[in-house]
C-alpha cells in the first residue's frame, strides 16, 4: 500500500521524553478521510499510554486522541465529507461494526475490539494506529465527526474524550431539566460535566476538597460546591443526587458520595480503572437501590450529537494552548493538575 | 388504647432460644384489619434479629414477616377487606406516607422511616411492633395484601420477602420475554428469583459451586447451570447476563459475576448487607457500561402486582412446613442450609 511519510511526536520506549518521530499515513482508500490536524488535546490516556502505565504499549507510541481539523482529501466513495471540512477524531478510528453494541452505535463497547484511535491494530498497515500528535490522521469516514464551524477550533478538541466521557452517562442516566447532577473532581473531566450537565438544564454540585476551587466551578455552571472533607456538609449532602459522575483519576473511597445519591441514583466511575480501595459497603446501595456503574467514552453518533450541542449552546473547554515542544512539560504539569483544564497542542508547531 | 392478649413466640434476649411468650395488640382501629395468621414463614432476617446480629435489636422480639391469614375483624373505615379474606402482610406495617418515594409506591424505600413488621415502632401502643410468630396480628389495610386463593396457604408466605425481594429488581431492570438472567445462590431468595425470572419469559442461569444444584435448579426453571469455580464455563459466560440477582447472604467476590454481565448489564445485591470483600474493579465495569447495585424487598403495590401474579402463573414457594415448637431447630437447619428452600410455621401449633 501507498503511504506517505509525514511529521509526529511520540516516544520509543517508557522512560523517554516525547520527541519528533516521523511515521507513515496510509494512502486514502475508497472510504477514507484525509484530515490536516489543527489541534489535538492532551489526555490523561496520552500519558499513561506513552509510559507503558497500563503494560499494553507498544513502540513507538504518538498519542493524542482529541484530534480537530480540516479535510485535504477524500476518497471516491467518500460521501459525508468533502475537502475544507472541519472534522474531529476523537478515541476511536474503527470498530468491528457487526457486533450488536456496533449495530446500536455503541462502537466503544464492540464485542469484536474496537480500534483506538493510538496504540490500536492498523490493519492496512499491519502496524500500530498513531494518534493526533502529528500533521495529518486519515480515517474512514465513518469514524470522522463534523464540527460546528462557530465553536473555537483548539478549544473543542478535548470535547472529544473529556467532553464525550461525561457526556455519554450524562445521557445515558437521562440527565435533564430538574436532575440533580454531582461532580467529583475538577479536572479535564470534571469541568465538561459541571459544563454539560448544566447546559442541559440540571441543577450541578460540585464535590471537592478544599474551598479553592469555589469561584472557578461557579463560573463553570456549578450551582453549588460541596466540601467533601467537611463532614456536616456531607452530612446535609445525604440522599440528594440523581447521578454522580466521579472523574478522580485514582483509588478513592466512593462510600461518602453513594450516600449523597437519592433512591434509584447511580454513581458513574469515568476516570479510575482499578481496584475500589476502600471497598464499597452494600448497606446504603440496598437501602435506597442505588447503583455504581462505569462508563466509557460514548458512540460515533453520541459524539457527533454532543458536537451538535456544544454548536447550540457554544460550549468548549477551558484550554492552556501548547507548542508540541512543550509536551513534556505539559504532561509534567498535568500530573500535577495544573492546568485549567485541559492542554491543547496547537499543531501548527510541529510544522515550522 | 384496648389491647388483646395473644400467644406468640420470640425471645427476650440475643442468647436465649425463642419461647412461648404473651404480646398486646391494639384493638382494632378505624383502619385497621385483624388477622387471624394461618403460616408464617421463616426469613434469615428473623434469625439475624432474634440474635441481634445487627446491633440494633430491642427485647422481647418476635420475628415473622411472611403472614399469611384470614381476616377476622375490620374497622368502621375499612373498605378494602372483610372477615374471611385471605390476607397477607409482609415486611412492612407502616411509613410516613408522605415522602416522595411513598407517594410513588417505594415505602420500602421511605426516607421518613417505614415501620418493620417486627422490631419497629409501634406508634399506637408506643412500643416495638411484633412480627409474625403469633396467633394474630392487627394492621392498617394500607399495608394488608390480598391473596389469590387458589394459591397454597402455606407456600405463599415466603413470597412476602423472599419473593418480593427478587420479583422487585426483576421488574425495575425490566426482566422479560428474552431476558437473559443469573441468579447467584439457590436459598430462599435464589429459588424464588428462578421461579419468577422463568415465569416472566426470561432465560435463567444459576450460577452454583457445585454440580449437586443442577437437577434442582432446573425443575425450578432455571435453563442452565454454570459452576462458577470452573474457570472455563466462566470463562465462556463472559458478557451474557443482562441481570444477574445475587443472594448469597455474605462477603464474596462479585468480580467473576460482573464479568459475565453484558453492556449496560446489572448485577443486583439483595442478600448480603456489608463491605464487599474483595472489592470490585472498575475495568469491566467501565469498558461495557456495567452497573452494581442494590435492591430491598418492594412496595406494597409491587407486592399486590407479585401475588396476583403468582396467582396466575400458579407460582408458590418450595417450602418444609413445621410446628412453631420446632423453630430452635429450624433456625440451626437454615444456618447450615438445610432446607428446600423456606421453613414455614404452621400457626395452628401455636393454638395447640
Amino acid at each position: 500500500m501507498n503511504t506517505k511519510n509525514v511529521k509526529a511526536y511520540g516516544t520509543e520506549s517508557a522512560d523517554a521524553d516525547l520527541k519528533q518521530l516521523s511515521i507513515d499515513r496510509r494512502e486514502v482508500l475508497t472510504k477514507d478521510v484525509e484530515i490536516d490536524i489543527l489541534f489535538c488535546g492532551v489526555c490523561h490516556s496520552d500519558l499513561h499510554f506513552a509510559r507503558n502505565d497500563w503494560g499494553m504499549t507498544q513502540f513507538p507510541v504518538v498519542p493524542g486522541h482529541e484530534i480537530v481539523g480540516r479535510v485535504t482529501q477524500v476518497g471516491s466513495g467518500v460521501s459525508k465529507y468533502k475537502e475544507g471540512d472541519l472534522v474531529a477524531v476523537g478515541c476511536l478510528v474503527d470498530s468491528c461494526r457487526t457486533c450488536n453494541n456496533c449495530k446500536d452505535d455503541l462502537e466503544q463497547y464492540c464485542t469484536g475490539g474496537w480500534v483506538g484511535t493510538y496504540g490500536g491494530y492498523d490493519k492496512h498497515l499491519d502496524t500500530n494506529t498513531h494518534g493526533g500528535y502529528s500533521e495529518t490522521i486519515v480515517v474512514d469516514e465513518a469514524f470522522v465527526l463534523r464540527v460546528p464551524e462557530n465553536l473555537d477550533h483548539a478549544g473543542i478538541a478535548p470535547v472529544l474524550c473529556a467532553g464525550i466521557t461525561t457526556w455519554s452517562p450524562l445521557r445515558h442516566w437521562k440527565v435533564g431539566k430538574g436532575s440533580k447532577v454531582a461532580v467529583v473532581g475538577l479536572g479535564g473531566l470534571g469541568h465538561m460535566a459541571i459544563k454539560l450537565a448544566h447546559a442541559l438544564g440540571a441543577h450541578v454540585t460540585l464535590f471537592s476538597r478544599s474551598n479553592n476551587k469555589t469561584e472557578d466551578a461557579k463560573k463553570l455552571g456549578a450551582n453549588e460546591v460541596i466540601i467533601s472533607t467537611d463532614e456536616a456538609q456531607m452530612e446535609q449532602a445525604m440522599g440528594r443526587f440523581d447521578v454522580i459522575i466521579d472523574t478522580v483519576p485514582y483509588a478513592h473511597d466512593l462510600n461518602p458520595y453513594v450516600n449523597t445519591l437519592t433512591t434509584n441514583g447511580t454513581l458513574v466511575v469515568v476516570g479510575y480503572l482499578g481496584p475500589l480501595d476502600p471497598t464499597i459497603v452494600t448497606v446504603p446501595m440496598i437501602m435506597g437501590r442505588k447503583a455504581v456503574a462505569g462508563s466509557l467514552i460514548g458512540g460515533i453518533a453520541e459524539t457527533q450529537e454532543l458536537l451538535d450541542f456544544c454548536g447550540k449552546h457554544n460550549i468548549t473547554s477551558d484550554i492552556e494552548v501548547i507548542n508540541i515542544q512543550d509536551i513534556n512539560t505539559a504532561y509534567k504539569r498535568m500530573l500535577n493538575s495544573d492546568v485549567k483544564y485541559r492542554f491543547v497542542i496547537d499543531m501548527k508547531s510541529l510544522k515550522q
